[in-house]
C-alpha cells in the first residue's frame, strides 16, 4: 500500500473534536495562523482507553498542565472542559479500545513570535482505535538504535514539556528506520542516555534497575512514574541515575515504557543482541506483572468511561 | 486593543494560498493531520517585495531547499511551482510593499513520527503588508537581552534548518518581553553568542567586525551573507568567529541583520547602553550604505515582479 492509500485508510476510523465540535477527518482543519502550525507552539498528551474506560486520565491532564507551565502557556479553558471535550470525542467515536490524542495550542495570533499575543487556545482531540502491538514485540522485543541526533537540551527546548516541537525526535526516528531498526534512543550533550523518541528507557544490570533522571533531559512518562512507584513499593533495587551508551549496551535486560505500549523489551540495541526471550528478563517480567495489576485496578475504576 | 481585536485587524489585509488555491484568511486552514501542525515538521522562508518586486527570491528558495536537505525532507513539487504559487498569492494580494511567508510541510500522514510516511507537501504562502519599522528603530536602535534560554544545538535541532520548531525562539522572545526589551539574542552550550530569535547578530570592536560562525549554531541569514560579501569586497576587517556575552557587551557597535529589517542598530544590550546615535556607529553606517545599494540594484532587476 502506498503512503497516500495508507493515509486514506487511516482516515476511515478516526474522530476529531475541535473546541467542542465534532468534525469528519476530512474537515478537521485548523487555521494556518494557529501558533501550533506556525511555531509548534502547542502541547499534547496521548493516552488510551480499554472497554470504554480511559486510563490514567488525571495523570495525563496533570502533565498537560505541567507542559503549559514549563512553556508559560496560558490555558484559557477549564480543566473540566478539556476533560469533557476529550470524553465527548471518545463517546462519538464509539471505539471501545481507543487511542486518544489531546492537543492544546496557543491559538491564532498575528505573525509574531510573541506568545503574549495569544488570547485563546485551540483544543483538538483525536480518537482512533488503540494500536495493537504484536505478541512478538512483547515476547521477542524491539530493535533500537542509539541515535547520534542528540536529545534537545532542557535549557534549550525542555523535553519535559510535551510540545509540538518534535523534529528532534522525528530525525532520530528516521535514523532508526534507515538502519532497519524499530526506533531510537537519544543521548544528551554530556553523553548520557536520556529517553527514546516517544518512550522512556530502562535497563537492568546485576539485579539493579536503572533509568535516567529528569535532569538528563526527558519527559517524565506516566508509565515511568508507575514503574518507579512499583520499584519503591516492592523493594526493587532502583537507581534513577545517568548512564552511558556503553553501560546500557552491556546491560542484562533493556526495556522501554510508554503509555500506549506499557513495558516492552528491547532485544537488540545497535548491533548488540541483549536477549531474546522472557526467561532472560526476570526483572522486567516481574515489573510487568505488577504493572498489569495496576492497569487492571485502573480499568475497574468507574470513572472517565465513554462507552 | 485586546489580542482578539488585534488578530481580527491583522486578518483584514492578508492573503493566503494553499497548494495553488487562494483562500480568504478565515478559510485558510490546514488538516490537523498535517505534520507541520503535529510535529512542527515544516520549513519556511520570509522575504518581502517593494513596489511589486520581490527581493532575493532565489536566495530564499535556495535556502528553503537547504532546510529540506538538513531535515531529509522530500520535496514533491518543483522549484518552479513553489515560485509560481508564491507570485500568484502576491499578485492576488495587490500589495506593492509586501511581506511574504512561504511554508512547506511534510504533508499529512497517519499519527507516526516516521517522516517516510510522507507522500506530498502542503505549500502555504502568506502575504501581508511589509511591516514598517519606525525611523527611531533605525536611528536610536533596539534594546536586546541575552537570554538564558540556550539556542538549540546543531546536533539536536539544527538552527540552520529554518523549521516549524520555533519554541526555543518563542521562549527567548518571551523572556525579552518580560524584561521590557524588544527581543533576545541567544547563547549556545559553549557560552558563545549564536543569533537572535529571528535575526543574526554583529558587533564592532576596535574597527574589526565580528559575527558568529555557522558552527556556533545559527541560521545563515540572507542579509548576513550579503553583509559578509560587502565586508570582503570592500576590505572591511571581518572576523567570523565565536565570541562571548562579555565581549559583545563591551563592543563599540552592535547591530542585527534580518531579511525584513535589513541592518538595525542595537542601542542597549541587557542593562548596558552601547550607543544611541548613528555618529557613534561609523562602521555599521558605512555597511548600511553599501547594503542599501545592493537593495537598489536588486529592486531594479526586472524579475519576480508581481505588480
Amino acid at each position: 500500500m502506498d503512503n497516500n492509500a495508507r493515509y486514506q485508510n487511516f482516515l476511515k476510523n478516526i474522530y476529531v473534536g475541535i473546541n467542542g465540535e465534532l468534525y469528519s477527518p476530512e474537515d478537521a482543519k485548523i487555521s494556518v495562523f494557529d501558533r501550533g502550525f506556525l511555531f509548534g507552539d502547542s502541547i499534547y498528551e496521548v493516552t488510551y482507553g480499554e472497554n470504554g474506560k480511559l486510563i490514567f486520565f488525571e495523570d495525563h491532564i496533570e502533565r498537560l498542565y505541567n507542559s503549559a507551565r514549563l512553556l508559560n502557556m496560558e490555558i484559557f479553558i477549564s480543566k473540566e472542559d478539556i476533560m469533557k471535550q476529550t470524553l465527548q470525542t471518545l463517546k462519538a467515536a464509539q471505539i471501545p479500545d481507543a487511542y486518544v490524542r489531546i492537543i492544546l495550542t496557543r491559538g491564532e495570533s498575528e505573525l509574531s513570535l510573541d506568545p503574549n499575543l495569544s488570547y485563546h487556545n485551540n483544543l483538538i482531540t483525536i480518537v482512533k482505535p488503540k494500536p495493537i502491538y504484536s505478541d512478538k514485540l512483547y515476547s521477542h522485543g524491539l530493535h533500537l538504535i542509539i541515535s547520534d541526533v542528540l536529545r534537545n537540551d532542557r535549557r534549550s527546548t525542555n523535553p519535559n514539556a510535551k510540545s509540538g516541537n518534535y523534529l528532534n525526535n522525528v530525525m532520530a526516528h528516521q535514523q532508526a528506520k534507515e538502519k532497519k531498526a524499530d526506533d531510537a534512543i537519544m543521548v544528551n550533550h554530556e553523553g548520557h542516555i536520556t529517553e527514546g523518541t516517544s518512550f522512556n528507557i530502562w535497563c537492568v544490570k546485576n539485579g539493579v534497575i536503572y533509568t535516567p533522571p529528569e535532569k538528563s533531559g526527558l519527559l517524565k512518562g506516566i508509565t515511568r512514574q508507575k514503574v518507579i512507584g512499583i520499584c519503591r513499593e516492592k523493594d526493587f533495587n532502583l537507581k534513577i541515575d545517568n548512564f552511558t551508551p556503553e553501560f546500557i549496551l552491556n546491560a542484562d535486560e533493556v526495556f522501554i515504557t510508554s503509555s500506549t505500549k506499557g513495558l516492552m523489551p528491547v532485544f537488540k540495541l545497535n548491533e548488540t543482541t541483549i536477549n531474546e526471550t522472557a526467561q532472560d528478563r526476570p526483572v522486567m517480567s516481574e515489573l510487568q506483572k505488577y504493572y498489569n495489576k495496576i492497569i487492571e485496578i485502573e480499568l475497574a475504576r468507574d470513572e472517565y468511561c465513554y462507552f
